[in-house]
Parts: structure tokens; C-alpha cells; sequence
């Protein structure tokens, strides 16, 4: 039974087999977010803040945080992010970025053991990317692409997996530490990557024992009613043995696909879970409402610290 | 890749690997229906009519035609619901009965090559279920318990599964006509119930080459919220490799839940049925209102004729 332990300061979240699946928020990324792309170029990380706080309310057990902005600073950005996202939440990350110089300024200002996101098959990657997650001991999200591209062969993208598995048991890093990403594409321009998924997360888990992740809301890309869509591979992912996933816990029809899979993978004892978030949804109003006012209030001490 | 055709006297349906997913509406059934129950005693199958047509608008590509009523007559209940069935919609039927007299009843009415719902394992219910079904040259639905229950363990209830199908084939009857029920258990009640379902799922595709149904409501019975636990479990079933349920296709959190998965097996070729189904949601509804209307010339029509 795998088991993938990231953490912040305070807290500890673990990734694994038999155990209710980890949403990661996806929010925190300025692609395609022209105006948070601004608001982060101009320093302002308000809206980074409030994304984390709302993001978390909603359900989310880690955040993503990405600062992927074209001809920006993306080292300072990135850390700057992480930063004041950790001020106001107290749930592990995932530093995401392709830029490998960011990767290291961020991991070097965060509190506890991040989830690095990402490192590919390519040589040049692996060998850069490996030991930064053995000297930080972190655990890090692998792509399964390399020099090639993205196969669209599953058994080409399982050996990719396999060699970034073993190499990172090169430098030190346990396979527990490597959660394997199968690339969802656009089922709206390739018809199999649905089955190409649950195949591959099926195998990674069976045959190379690693926990597993991806971007799940790529899956819907330009098709209409698009997040029953990214719920309903979510709950095929998790019914083939997906085990986390980058995902948007703000859309109702993603997240309480994520906790009715729970239920039905029998992750969710006695649905208790489940019972909590949809017996009384007053209730549960105000509860958040609640929760909110105390962010809110925290939010204010850490600004005026 | 394994077929099992069925047909009305004009339409043929076809349940199948690597084919849409297909929806066998679950209303017309009296169990818990107090209201339908009585009406159906009192010879008025007005409700069991409506409730057929509404069932075919929503999508349902077949019926179950259940007359379970405690005491009453069912063989001449279930024939005459099949026939009055039969006079407002062209969809296949599934005919659900535990009383062979009353599948006997009903499959000699039937104008087509039905779906007996069911047969079991139990010796004495295959040496009468099956000689009817090879008679009718049907179709059937056999469920995975024997004289000894249900099991919890689901290599035993493959067991009984591939019993059903070798005894079949004693009878004359294809592998392709048996589609079985893995049987599917609350999940409030059962906390396996799932896991148990899937496993059983892929190894009837893959070992037993059989197709697969199952009544999957039962599967959030008394917990809160429970269309989208449906829908969510129908989305990891289809995942697994099931290929049709009776199931309400009146409930959008379960037939949306369909209509995704067959868009992520890659069964929805480009998409195609759902964008028709959610792209522009006003002419549909103007579509169904029209159709609406005409069903109710034709079955005003056929209560003169």
C-alpha cells in the first residue's frame, strides 16, 4: 500500500492506496487568468491569497501554486507565491513549474515537504530536477513524456514512468515519492484518452506501485457542460486507482464526484464524509460562513504582522 | 467484441463492448410504487404508459417492465404491461420477473427478442428459465447468487456467473445473449459493495467475455444525496468495463453521468451525442415538447383503437 507524505508546517497529508483520494486545487495558476497574471506581474497576490483560502474551504487537501507568466521573473514570482499562500493556509503544496531555476526558489522558501511539480522523462530534466527532490527530501509529481513528446501509446508512457521511477531511486528518492502523472489530453480532439488513462493509471498502480495524479480538468477541454465531464472521469480515474488529482474543488459537479467516489471505493467509512457534506447543507453554510469570517480575521494579522 | 442484440417488433438495440452504454429505464415497477401498485391491480396501466414514454424521451434505449405486486396476479399483470408497453414506445424490453410463470406469460405476448430478467444460479431456476429463454431464442440477464446466497467475495460470484453461462450454452444459448448482473449491494449497508462490483465487472469483460447490467440504484439506497452516488457509481462502472443498467434515466445526475462516460470510452465518436444533448439546450427542449405532444396523439390513438 503506497503512501506519499507531503506537508506544511503544521500539517501532514498522505497520497495513498485505501485512502480517501487528495484534491489539489488548481486555481493558483495565472495561465489563461489574464487578470491574475497582472495582478501577480504587479506584485499584488491578493487574489493568490484569497483563490488559496477559497480553494481550501471548498475541500481542497493541497493547492497547486503555479507563476507561469511569459517574460516575467517566474523564480521571484513563484517563491513570492508560495509565500504568502502559506501564510494564509496551512495545507501542503504542490510547486508547479516547468522553469527549473523557480522550482528551487520556491522549495527554498517553503515549510515542510512540498510536492515538486514536475520532472519529465528528458535526460536534461531528470538529472536536474532529481536531486533538487532529494536534497529538499520531497516527494515529486512525474510526467510520463519524454525527448519524444507524448506517446499516445500507454505501454510507451508506462516505461517512461518506469525509467523516471528508477532513476529517481538513483539519487536516493523512494518510489513512494514519485507520484506519476499519465497526461490527460483534450478527449474533445483525441477520442482515446479516456480509455488511454485508466489503462495506464490501472498499470502504474498495479505493476510500479506508485500513487498517481493529473491535470483533470484538461480532460473537458471546449466541450460543453465541461465540469460533469471532468467529474465523470474523475470518478472513472479513481474506479481504475487515481489516487490525487490537480482539479478545481469550487466546481460541484468535480468535487462531489471526488467524495461520492470516495463512498464507492470504500475509502469513505461508513460515508461519513459524505453524510457530513449533504445531510444538512444549513448547516453546513454555516459552518463556512463561519470559517470564512475567521480567515478573513487571520488574513488580517498576518497582513498587519 | 461481444454483442447481445435485442429488438422490438421495429427496433434493434445492441449492448456491447466498445459500443454507448445502454440505458434500460427501472420505472415500471411497482416496489416501493404504492400508487402504481394499485393502479396496475386495478387493470389501469395509464401510469405504466406515461411513465414508459417519458422514460424513452429522456433516452432510455430499453425498458424493464416489472408487475411485482404481493398477491396479485402477476403473469396476467406483467403480460398485459409488456403488451400496453408496447403500444406507445418501439424501445426493447427487459421482462423482470422472479415467478417464471409470469416471464412465460409475458415473453409470449412480446413482439421481438426480449430480455429476461432473470435467471440465477439456483439449479432449479435455470432448468425452467433457460429452456424459455432458448425457446423465445431471447436474450437473458443472469444474476451471480446460487442457492447459497449472495456472496461477498466476487471470485465466487464469478463462479456462479460462469456456471449460468456453460449451462446456457447447454441450452443452446450463446455466450452473447447471457449479460450478467454482478449484483450490485448499498453501499450505506456494504462498505465493499463497490470495489466488490468493479473487480467483478473487469473479469467478466475480460476472463468471461460477457457483457454486463445491473440494477444501480440499489447502490445509494438511504443515503443523502443519492442520484449523484448513481451517477458517480455508473461513471466507475462503465470504466470498468459495464456496458448496460437499469437505472432512471429521468434522473439528469445519472443519465448525464452515461452520456459523459461514453464521450470518455471514446463510444461517443467526436463528442457527438453530447454536444447534441448540451450545446443548445432551448431547441432541445422545443424537440422534446414536439415529440411530447405527438406521443400523446399516438397513445390517444391507440387507447381508441
Amino acid at each position: 500500500m503506497t503512501s506519499t507524505v507531503v506537508s506544511s508546517a503544521s500539517k501532514e497529508v498522505v497520497i495513498g492506496f485505501d485512502r480517501p483520494f487528495v484534491m489539489i486545487g488548481e486555481r493558483i495558476n495565472p495561465t489563461g487568468r489574464r487578470l491574475l497574471a497582472q495582478e501577480m506581474r504587479n506584485n499584488d497576490f491578493s487574489r493568490v491569497q484569497s483563490d488559496a483560502v477559497a480553494q481550501v474551504e471548498a475541500g481542497a487537501h493541497m493547492l497547486d501554486v503555479n507563476a507561469g507568466i511569459p517574460l516575467a521573473d517566474e523564480p521571484a514570482l513563484l517563491a513570492k507565491a508560495v509565500k504568502v499562500v502559506q501564510e494564509v493556509t496551512d495545507v501542503p503544496l504542490s510547486i508547479d513549474s516547468s522553469v527549473i531555476e523557480a522550482l528551487e526558489a520556491a522549495v527554498a522558501v517553503y515549510e515542510g515537504k512540498p510536492l515538486i511539480n514536475s520532472v519529465t522523462g528528458e535526460e536534461e530534466v531528470m538529472e536536474r530536477v532529481l536531486p533538487l527532490v532529494a536534497k529538499y527530501n520531497a516527494a515529486v509529481v512525474a510526467i510520463s513524456n519524454d525527448e519524444t513528446g507524448i506517446s499516445e501509446d500507454p505501454d510507451v508512457r508506462f516505461a517512461v514512468a518506469r525509467r523516471i521511477v528508477e532513476r529517481a531511486a538513483d539519487h536516493g528518492i523512494k518510489t513512494a515519492d514519485v507520484v506519476v502523472d499519465p497526461l490527460v489530453m483534450p478527449i474533445g480532439a483525441m477520442n482515446t484518452a479516456g480509455q488511454q488513462v485508466l489503462r495506464l493509471v490501472r498499470r502504474l498502480r498495479e505493476e510500479l506501485k506508485v500513487n498517481t495524479t493529473c491535470g483533470a480538468s484538461n480532460v473537458s477541454f471546449g466541450i460543453p457542460n465541461r465540469h460533469v465531464v471532468t467529474g465523470t472521469f474523475l470518478a472513472m480515474a479513481i474506479g481504475a486507482g487515481m489516487t490525487s488529482a490537480i482539479m478545481n474543488p469550487l466546481h460541484p459537479e468535480a468535487k462531489n464526484a471526488v467524495l461520492a467516489s470516495d463512498v464507492l471505493t470504500g475509502n469513505d467509512r461508513d460515508c461519513a464524509a459524505w453524510i457530513a457534506a449533504h445531510r444538512n447543507p444549513a448547516a453546513a453554510r454555516t459552518r463556512t460562513a463561519r470559517r470564512r469570517r475567521q480567515n478573513r480575521r487571520n488574513s488580517r494579522q498576518s497582513s498587519t504582522a
